[in-house]
C-alpha cells in the first residue's frame, strides 16, 4: 500500500527521498484533508532535513533501516520544535525534546512530516472530538475516521506517510486502524516508552504504530521497542518470552451472544474472517469473553477516569477556550470518585486479569472484531457518548488487563466495505499475535522479539519428526532451512526413536548438512537442554553463511557406532529414502 | 532454638510428637502468657490429631518433612473449625476451609496449636491494639511485642511452637521478629497465596513465617510457596530468578542521616551489625534511601488506606463493640480520600519503585535496622499513633515497592538487648536476601527457589578459575563439590585459557572426577550455553550418586588432542601440581 525508498547507498539517495517527500505534499494538496494535521511541517523544511541527513549517512557510509520512511505523529506525542496540543490549542506548548519512541525512529532515518489531529486529550474512539475538525474516514467522507488517533490513521490510509504513531488507552490505536483498512499494532504496555507522551490514563497508555501492511508496522515497532530509564513503566521482554505461536495454532473466538454489539454487516464479516483463518489451518474455538467485556466498563464508568483528571483536570477546570464539551465532561467526572471505589475497581481488575489468563490458557490468541459498527460523523455528533462507548466494546479491556493487540483488515463486509479484526493475547505475547495476524493477512511474519537464542537442529527435532514437539511446546520460532559448512559428517546413530549425530571434521573433510534454525527464549533453551536424553548435548555448529549457532553435539561414544549418511545431505532426505526403500 | 522431632519412621513417632505437644502445653501453663492466643486448641484434641496422623503416615510408610512441627497461626488467617477474629470478637466467624498457606504446612505434617493475638485487623506495628490484651515482649514484660503479628512472634520466641505464621503489609512480620529476637521472613508478594487471609491492604498483604532460626523458617517457607489459582495475586519465580547472591556480595546500607529515626542504642547496634557483615567478606556501601522512606509515608498517610476500608470498613461503620479506637480511626479514614489522590499516590509509587531498582542496581541487597527503638507498652498506650508510625520507618515501603525482606537478629545493643536487622531486595530476590542473612547469622543457607537447573563444572568454571565469573554473573548457586562415576576420563585440552575435557568411557573404564555443582535459573543456563566458545558444549554427566546433571561435553576433535590427567582426580589438583612443579 505504501512504498519504501529503494535501498540505494549513493547520492541518488537524496533525490529518491526528495521525490518521495514532494509526492507526499502533492498528494496532500490534491486530497484536501486539512483536518488530518494539527501541525504540518513546511515541505522545504522537510526536504532540507532529508537532504542534510542523506549527506550525513552517505558520509558515514551507513544507511539506517528506516531512511526515507515518512512518519506522522499524533499530537499528544512530543516532537522537539513542533507544538504539542493534544487537540486543544489552549493547552499547546512547544517541547524541547522529542519523545523516546519518535526519537528512536528518527535515529533510524525516519522523517517526521508533522503532528496529527486526535480526539482531544486522546479521549474518544470517534475522531470527531477536536476543535481542529472531525477527521473523516479515508474512504468515506461521511463516516468517522475512528479515534483518538484519527489523523495518524487517515494519513497512513491515504498513502501520505509510510507509518504513523498513535496512542492507545481504550482502543485509540486499533479502532481507527479498523475503520481506515490499515494495520494498528498496540504492543504490550511498557515495551515502548511513553516518555514525552501526554498521559490519558497514565497506567494504561501505550504508544502504537499504524502502517498499510503488517510487515511495515512490525519493522517500525521493532525500532520503537526499548527500555527507557526515564519511563517508570518501561518493561522488557521476559526471559521466557514466546518467540512464535504453536505450530498447530489455537485461537479463541467469542460466543455468538458476546457479539451482540455488532452491526449485522460486521457480524457476517467476522464469521467470514474466522472461516478464513480456519481455512489456513488455525483451530478456532468459541469461549465466554463476558469477563473481558465487564472489565471494559471500568475504563470510563469506573473510578479509573481519575487518572485522566490527574493528567489534565487542573487545566480543564480553568479553561473554557477550545475545549471539547464531551471530553471535558468525561475528564472532570474523574474528580468525583472516591479512593475506595478506585481501590475496589483495581481489585476487580486484578481478578479479571486472572480470569482472562485462565480463559486464554491453551490458546495462542483471542480473535475479536476490532469494533462494533461504522457510524456516520453526523450520528456521532448527534449522540457523542453512546456510540463512542459502543465502539470500545472489544477494545477497552485490553490495556486494563495487560494484553497485547494488533488490528488488521479482516474479510470485507457484504457491501465491500473494510472490516477490522484484532488478535489479542496476554502481555508479551506480541510475537504470537503478530504471526497469526500475518497468517490472516497473507504477509511474511517479521521478527519483533529480541534476545532470543538460535538453535540449529538436524534430526529428530525437525518439523514432522518425533521430537519436534519439544520445540513447539517452547514456542520456538522457525527461522528457515539452513546448511552447515562442509566440515560436517552426519551419521545414523541407530537409536530409538531414530536420530542422527552431526560430527565436526576438518574444514572440507565433510559436506554441508541441511537442517532447520529456530529461535527461542533463553529460559526455553535452558529447559530444552536440561530435559534432553542423557546422551545428547548442545554445542555450537558452523553454518554455511559463517555464523556459529547452538546445535547438537554428538558424543564420541555415539558417533563411533553410527553409519555415515552424509551423502544424503540431511536427515529428512535419508529418512525419505529409507521409507522409499521399505515400500 | 527450637527442636524438631527426630526423623524416626516407626510407632515411636507418635510418642515423640506426643511428648513434644505435652511439653508445649506445660510450657504455656508455666509461662502464663494468655494474651498470646485468641484460640488455643485443647491439648487432648491436638494429641489425638497427632496420633491419628502419625498412624496414617506409618501406614503409608512416608514421613512428611514437617511432621511434628508445631505451628501457631495469626488470627487473620483461616484454619478450618477455629474462629477467625482478626482481633475483633464481633467480627469473628468460623471458616470451613483452611487458608492455602496453612494447608500446605498441614499437608507436610505440621500441627496447628491455635490462633494468635494481633493488632486488630492487622493494623499496627505495636501488639497493643487488641481487646484480647496487649502482647508483652518475650524477654521484657514491660515492652511491646511488636505487631501486628504479635502472638505468633512471642509464641515462637518463647519456644512454644517451632514456627508461626504472620502477615505483613507495613512490617507486621518483621517488627515483632526484631523485638522478640527471632527470624521473620516476608517473602515477595504473591509467592505464598493469601487465599483465606482477611485482607488489610489487599494489594500489599503477604503471609510471613517466624522461627527461632533462619533454616527452620526457610524450610517452612519452601512448603508455603506455591501458585494458587484461587489467589488472583499469586505469582511464581521468574525464569531468570537469582538462585544466590554474587560471590563477592555487595550490600547497600543507609547514610547516617537516613538513620536519624533510630534510638542511640539501636544506632550503635546497627553499626556493629554492619561491621560484622563486613568482616564476613561483604562489601557494604552507604546509599541514599530517602526515596524509600518517602514511599513509607504513603501507606498510612496516603489514599491507599482506602484498601483497608474496603476490607472491613463497612463492618466498622456499624460496630462499636470490641473495636480498637485507634484501629477504627485509621481504617475509617480510608473513606475520606478521593480517587484522584489514590491514582496520584499509585503513580508516585510506580516512580519510587523505579528509583528503588536504580538505587539497588549493582547491590545484592539492602541492609536496614528492622525498626527504630523498642518502646514500653505504657508509652504506646499513652501515644498510640506517633510511636507506631515511627516503628514502621524502615518497613513500610517494602510491600509498596514490591520487595522481599527478612528480619534476623543483629548485633545486640550495649545493654545486651536484642536488636533486629532486615535484608531487603527487589521482588523475587528472596534467595539472595536469605543467603546473606544466613551469612550474618552463621547458619547454613537453605535452598528456597524451585525450578533451577543443575550444572556440573570440572574446569575453568570452578571457583577461583578464569571462567567462574560467567556463573557468578548469573547468580548461580553453589551446591557443593561432587564427583562423577568411574566412567570418565579427564584430559588437559592444552587450550588457552587452560581447561580440561571430560570424556565418557564405559562404566569402570575411567575414574571419578571431582567438580562443582551449581544451580541456576533456566534463562541463565540458556545464555550460558549460547555464550560458550564455539568448541564447547553442554550435555549430561553421571554423578557418583547416580544423578545425571547438565555438564560440559567434550568434542571428539578436542579430546583426541588432549593429555590424560585422570590420575589427578580433578582439574584443581592437576593445576595445583603444575604450579608446584613450576616453583
Amino acid at each position: 500500500m505504501t512504498e519504501h525508498a529503494p535501498a540505494t547507498a549513493s547520492s541518488e539517495l537524496d533525490t529518491t527521498i526528495a521525490e518521495k517527500i514532494s509526492l507526499a505534499y502533492a498528494r496532500m494538496a490534491e486530497l484536501d484533508r486539512p483536518e488530518i494535521w494539527i501541525t504540518l511541517r513546511e515541505e522545504s523544511d522537510v526536504l532540507a532535513e532529508a537532504t542534510d541527513r542523506a549527506r550525513t549517512f552517505v558520509a558515514a557510509r551507513s544507511q539506517p533501516p528506516l531512511f526515507g520512511t515518512l512518519v506522522a505523529v499524533k499530537d499528544n506525542i512530543d516532537v522537539a520544535g513542533l507544538p504539542t496540543t493534544c487537540g486543544c490549542p489552549a493547552f499547546g506548548y512547544t517541547p524541547a525534546t522529542t519523545a523516546h519512541a519518535v526519537q528512536r525512529l528518527i535515529d533510524q532515518g525516519a522523517i517526521v512530516l508533522g503532528k496529527t489531529n486526535l480526539d482531544q486529550f486522546a479521549t474518544g474512539l470517534v475522531g470527531t472530538r477536536s476543535p481542529y475538525g472531525a477527521v473523516r474516514c479515508a474512504w468515506d467522507l461521511d463516516k468517522v475516521s475512528g479515534g483518538s488517533s484519527s489523523g495518524s490513521a487517515v494519513a497512513v490510509a491515504l498513502g501520505i506517510v509510510d507509518i504513523a504513531l498513535g496512542t492507545d488507552t481504550a482502543g485509540s490505536g486499533r479502532v481507527p486502524a479498523a475503520f481506515n483498512n490499515i494495520v494498528g499494532i498496540k504492543p504490550s504496555r511498557g515495551l515502548v516508552s511513553t516518555h514525552g507522551v501526554t498521559p490519558a490514563c497514565i497506567d494504561y497508555d501505550v504508544v502504537t504504530v499504524f502502517a498499510g501492511d503488517l510487515p511495515t508496522a512490525t519493522q517500525a515497532l521493532e525500532h520503537m521497542v526499548a527500555p527507557d530509564p526515564a519511563d517508570s513503566r518501561s518493561r522488557t521482554w521476559p526471559a521466557d518470552v514466546k518467540t512464535a505461536p504453536h505450530h498447530n495454532q489455537r485461537v479463541a473466538v467469542p460466543r455468538a451472544q458476546d457479539l451482540s454489539a455488532l452491526s449485522d454487516d460486521y457480524r457476517v464479516a467476522f464469521a467470514h474472517t474466522v472461516s478464513e483463518l480456519t481455512e489456513r489451518g488455525t483451530t478456532c474455538d468459541s469461549i465466554d469473553i463476558s469477563p473481558l467485556l465487564n472489565a471494559a466498563e471500568l475504563l470510563y464508568d469506573g473510578a479509573i477516569v481519575a487518572q485522566r483528571y490527574n493528567a489534565v483536570g487542573a487545566f480543564l477546570e480553568n479553561t473554557t477556550e477550545s475545549t471539547d464539551a464531551t471530553v471535558k465532561q468525561i475528564i472532570l467526572a474523574g474528580a468525583e470518585h472516591s479512593a475506595t471505589s478506585y481501590a475496589s475497581d483495581q481489585s476487580t481488575l486484578v481478578d479479571l486479569k486472572a480470569t482472562m489468563l485462565e480463559l486464554l490458557d491453551g490458546y495462542d490468541a483471542l480473535l475479536l472484531p476490532t469494533t462494533t459498527d461504522h457510524p456516520a460523523i453526523a450520528a456521532v455528533q448527534a449522540d457523542p457518548l453512546t456510540i463512542n462507548r459502543r465502539l470500545g466494546t472489544y477494545t477497552n479491556f485490553a490495556n486494563l488487563l495487560d494484553m497485547t493487540a494488533v488490528s488488521v483488515p479482516g474479510h470485507s463486509t457484504a457491501a465491500g466495505d473494510p472490516f477490522g479484526v484484532t488478535f489479542l493475547a496476554p502481555a508479551f505475547d506480541d510475537q504470537v499475535v503478530l504471526d497469526i495476524a500475518a497468517l490472516l493477512t497473507k504477509t511474511e511474519p517479521v521478527t519483533l522479539v529480541a534476545g532470543g537464542v538460535d538453535l540449529f537442529v538436524v534430526g529428530a527435532h525437525l518439523r514432522g519428526f518425533p521430537a519436534h514437539h519439544q520445540l513447539d511446546a517452547r514456542n520456538a520460532r522457525f527461522l528457515g532451512e539452513v546448511s552447515t559448512t562442509d566440515a560436517y559428517r552426519l551419521v545414523d546413530l541407530h537409536a530409538y526413536p531414530p536420530r542422527p549425530g552431526l560430527i565436526r571434521m576438518g574444514q572440507g573433510d565433510g559436506s554441508p548438512v541441511v537442517g532447520e534454525l529456530y529461535r527461542l527464549a533463553p529460559a526455553h533453551l535452558g529447559t530444552f537442554l536440561a530435559q534432553l536424553p542423557t546422551n545428547m548435548g548442545l554445542g555450537h555448529i558452523e553454518l554455511s553463511d559463517g555464523r556459529w549457532v547452538t546445535g547438537f553435539c554428538c558424543t564420541q561414544e555415539a558417533s563411533d557406532q553410527g553409519t555415515d549418511i552424509t551423502e544424503f545431505g540431511g536427515w529428512r532426505a535419508y529418512r525419505a529414502q529409507l521409507s522409499q526403500a521399505a515400500i
